[in-house]
């Protein structure tokens, strides 16, 4: 559609609590790659970083997507998965270190900003972009701009309350989204089911009901067991529940699921799409949104870090 | 701040169930004002809101806010409480009768205008408009933005489902944030609390349990009612929720609340402020967003709708 390509070398790199992955990205594809452990502490991340951006060469523009709260300015104020790094000012610091600007937002703002310049939701004004992983974070387009919030913290869907009286959270109140439409809440909810004698074949392939992760659900499901059916009707249920309260508040013209799950989204999607079809407020005065599978798979944040660049901030 | 005063005359006018009230804003005030039964049909409603119109005279923009699902385009797609005018094109309809481009969208999102262009929430970028009512609607400004989704119907926060085996809504569902915080809801929880030998003041208040509204439980709290003040914590730990839920996806800078429960806002909006803080995610990250009083109480949905012609479309 676009007749100008940008030729840019944009490096963008998706630091998550057990890996950095960097990217450099030019006319519209992946044209280099680096992983590297995370390291404990601020210095130490700080050298990596510094390091994978020197070894890609000669770069336009440095984006990070990073696991955690940042804050507009390009500070991390806290991260679940990286110790230690409270009101670290990550921004500033690479941006002394490389002697270049540095884009930093949070890692599922930055796959929504993949999918959205690049991706699922290209030419797209309205858009919710979720990523169901171990947990449940995500991005919010509307009016064809890129909703940060007032301290930066939007997206945070994952930890809507749907059930006040649902299982405990990490973050310290009850029945988030997250406890129920993640990895983890399709270990919990099979777990739940395991408990009450059935799921024979889930229990069979994770060893014990304890070991039961969602993984095992989606093999249980392809190998045909009819009982772990169940267990994806609730799951994505529970996935529509929160689509339906974003649709109502957001009415978008489409959501993306990404993250890790999304590379099983063959199993769950239409489970989605009908539970979402029936929740839905107002269902027959419009048109509904569509729910398709990210284009993204885990390289979506360090994509997106590395299109920060070309946002209007 | 501003050294400009708009001198146009904007006729805004709010479309009920039951009435029609007209105002004509210029200057940053109310100039004229008036009301009208809303009559039964399309028709009946369309020479009402003319004559409206043409009785302010000479006037330089019109806008239309009404209860209901409002299509970008100005057609009404449905409305609980206009019978008989599904799909109906009040926009066009207008626009030739009056001979001027006439501005539509839903009364909730009108309000949000309102306050946001000229009321409680002026200059702010990110902010949520809630009107607590009989029922529970809204308004989404994020990014300096004010948020109409791709079909024009963002803002239906009522229907967020904060508790999956809760009351069934009239919309059909269970558990609506409409069914606890609005008047009706209120109501509901009073009733249940009287249901079980409690809340005699209430009781006597409204006469018999089925009798109780929302303005017993006020009144009975400005009498000193000290079992009022517990139905009352539950009310706002409702409204918290909602309010929470929206603040974890959009990060907003203030919370409007607006709708005919704001003025007995003395009552309820400190218990509010507490557990909002309670329930935030990540309380300690971020400043709260203020919950504030709306500045326009019966007449935002008119004052906002006149200024529908002001805003970028």
């Amino acid at each position: 559609m676009s007749s100008t390509v940008d030729t840019s070398r944009r490096v963008g790199i998706d630091v998550g609590g057990t890996k950095c992955l960097g990217v450099v990205w030019s006319e519209g594809r992946i044209v280099g790659e680096v992983r590297r452990m995370t390291p404990d502490g601020a210095d130490a991340l700080t050298d990596v970083l510094t390091s994978i951006v020197n070894d890609f060469g000669e770069v336009d523009s440095v984006g990070i997507g990073i696991c955690g709260l940042v804050a507009r300015g390009g500070v991390l104020r806290a991260s679940p998965n990286l110790h230690g790094m409270t009101d670290f000012p990550i921004g500033a610091i690479l941006s002394e270190r490389l002697g270049t600007q540095v884009w930093v937002d949070n890692d599922a703002t930055c796959a929504t900003v993949a999918e959205w310049s690049a991706g699922a939701a290209m030419g797209c004004q309205d858009v919710v972009v979720v990523a169901l992983g171990t947990g449940n974070g995500g991005g919010i387009v509307a009016g064809g701009q890129l909703i940060r919030g007032t301290n930066g913290f939007a997206g945070e869907i994952g930890h809507m309350i749907v059930e006040p009286d649902g299982p405990l959270c990490p973050c310290g109140r009850r029945g988030c989204w997250e406890r129920y439409a993640s990895g983890n809440g399709l270990a919990h909810i099979a777990r739940q089911a395991a408990q009450g004698g059935r799921q024979k074949c889930i229990i069979e392939l994770a060893g014990s009901i304890k070991l039961i992760r969602g993984e095992h659900v989606v093999q249980a499901v392809t190998m045909g067991d009819a009982e772990a059916l169940l267990i994806i009707d609730e799951f994505a249920h529970w996935i529509a529940l929160g689509l339906a309260n974003l649709a109502n508040a957001l009415d978008p013209e489409m959501f993306v699921i990404g993250g890790g799950l999304a590379a099983s989204g063959d199993v769950f999607l239409d489970p989605v799409r009908r539970a979402f079809s029936e929740i839905l407020y107002a269902p027959t005065l419009r048109p509904h949104p569509k729910v398709v599978v990210a284009r993204f798979g885990e390289q979506a944040g360090a994509i997106g870090a590395a299109l920060l660049a070309t946002q209007t901030h």
